[in-house]
């Protein structure tokens, strides 16, 4: 994609009013004479702390894509604003619970904020995020309606079960030695799918679409999610390491059961036999992923995203977007499943 | 208080409504795949497990306050029941995160639930009710109007960010050595007073009364909150074992920073010295108490709560309650004072 790409140029156009929408709420909510807290949320967010600025505020593709769904749906961006906030918070609250669950110690190259802080006051400021996040959506009875508040409010707090639900089954099979496809999808459904079609649905929504067209925003996000992961997946075993050197293809040494693990395991070959055999070291990891390609498991999911893709596509489609922002989500589509990293 | 008050009465006569309320949100969502989750979830509500029932369930004061102040503000407490499951909801979700936090083993005696289920699976859960507090509170829509919806929506959040501000004090508090009347009854306000005070407020919002006097429900809620916090703060120190030989007196032991030990801190006598010295054994407990007492820690703490529950008590006049509802309210606010466990 090149930099005058609809996504870009509708990315640098918004992205200072998602930051002020998510300032606005931390603001009107008071500290309390918990200045600390603020500051443990603002570092999450990637605002403060060593090392704040882009690289650590991510890629903020959760409130695009609510923006993009809005205007795609004929509606105005800064009346799903609101909205954006709350999603980019409530990713940030899982993104802290997570780091804590997962025993993870970096988060987009800086420390993971319980590193810094302990496991106390992590816990307990992801729980303010969560609050903030809820704060945030309800302010859309501002920018739109009282109905569409409570209806985004409701749509919102099922999406946050929905993603609790996935990490309940991700951290549950952990302890398992063998996982079906049908639990892999329902995993994913909630862990990563869920959150994106809330976003494109709530875009919709704000725009005063139809409840079939708002269905169809909703379609699209929840297959480009299932299709996220599955790449996401892939990258985690034949990925490429990042420019800062950090490896993402970790995924067999933590013996994470993706997609393409699954078919593995299932054919009962080679790659079965050495993965039940014992722990996984950093040297057997080239080894391994050959074998997995030579049973034809890369292929496999490789072929999973681009069914997914097309379905996701296929709806998007139906929901007849219109202009700039319509084009903008199919670019967004298209970077998100063919990225390196 | 004779078993045949207006709160015992009123109890008995709402608690399996309440129970059906939260039983409601849970079911409504669906499990996805996840019913290792609601296992989690029905065990923390005291529902399922070993020793499972009303001891484990908890003496839920707080949604009885919602369903009592609906209806001393006029209103009927079944229009009330979606903010008391939520209230229940959230309280519990509280207690999941603070045992993580605070490392503590047991809860309502039983193991804690992450003692059972892992710190992962624990946050998670907790994260979970979270979100099926909101969803409960937002199915006032169905009771009362989309407007009290959204506005105790709004309060509720923002009272629950208020919790998270208290917890972040309290476990700041750890660090420091000395902590002042004004932050300690701040860390208060947020960690106790803040959900008392919302479950008065919203019940009286469900009966449509005025904004002032809603806001006079509120007060009562508050100052009931700070009066049990300290009455709390007494027992942790002067407390007798409870029934099943269980000590509610360890405070001192855990050097928590209550109000009666900050006292003591500012009197720079005889317990001052001891507390600098070193840790306390639970050999030197009855030693340091007694020199709290004799140093006029004890009868502080008293005049404090005697002048809290005088503040909540003019407020609740103020408020106007109507029958035997309005009894009740007095009433539990005396059981919550003088209570001996």
């Amino acid at each position: 994609m090149n930099d005058n790409s609809s996504f870009k140029t509708f990315a640098d156009k918004t992205r200072p009013s998602i930051k002020e929408g998510i300032q606005r709420v931390i603001t009107q909510s008071g500290d309390h004479g918990c200045g600390g807290l603020k500051e443990m949320i603002t570092y999450q967010l990637g605002w403060t702390g060593e090392n704040a600025g882009p690289e650590a505020e991510g890629k903020q593709i959760r409130p695009l894509l609510v923006l993009l769904a809005a205007e795609a749906a004929g509606g105005e961006w800064r009346r799903a604003l609101p909205a954006a906030a709350a999603v980019e918070l409530i990713h940030n609250f899982s993104l802290i619970h997570d780091d804590i669950e997962d025993r993870s110690d970096t988060r987009r190259g800086r420390p993971a904020l319980w590193k810094l802080w302990g496991e106390a006051q992590a816990i307990n400021t992801g729980d303010a995020m969560f609050a903030l996040a809820n704060l945030a959506v309800l302010n859309l009875e501002d920018t739109t309606t009282n109905e569409i508040s409570l209806q985004a409010s409701i749509l919102f707090n099922s999406t946050c079960l929905r993603l609790t639900q996935g990490q309940h089954l991700d951290i549950h099979f952990e302890d398992l030695d063998h996982v079906s496809y049908d639990d892999y999808w329902l995993m994913v459904a909630g862990k990563t799918a869920a959150l994106l079609a809330f976003c494109l649905e709530v875009g919709a929504l704000s725009a005063e679409t139809s409840p079939e067209i708002q269905s169809f925003y909703r379609d699209f996000g929840h297959y480009l999610g299932l299709a996220f992961q599955v790449q996401d997946d892939i990258l985690g075993i034949w990925g490429k390491k990042d420019k800062i050197g950090k490896s993402n293809i970790g995924d067999l040494i933590e013996r994470k059961k993706t997609i393409p693990v699954l078919f593995g395991l299932n054919q009962k070959k080679e790659f079965y036999k050495r993965w039940s055999s014992g722990p996984i070291s950093p040297e057997d990891v080239l080894e391994l992923s050959q074998l997995l390609e030579a049973e034809g498991s890369l292929a496999y999911a490789q072929t999973e995203a681009e069914r997914l893709t097309i379905q996701a596509l296929a709806a998007l489609e139906k929901a007849q977007t219109q202009g700039e922002a319509g084009s903008a989500l199919r670019e967004l589509a298209d970077k998100l499943l063919n990225r390196s990293k």
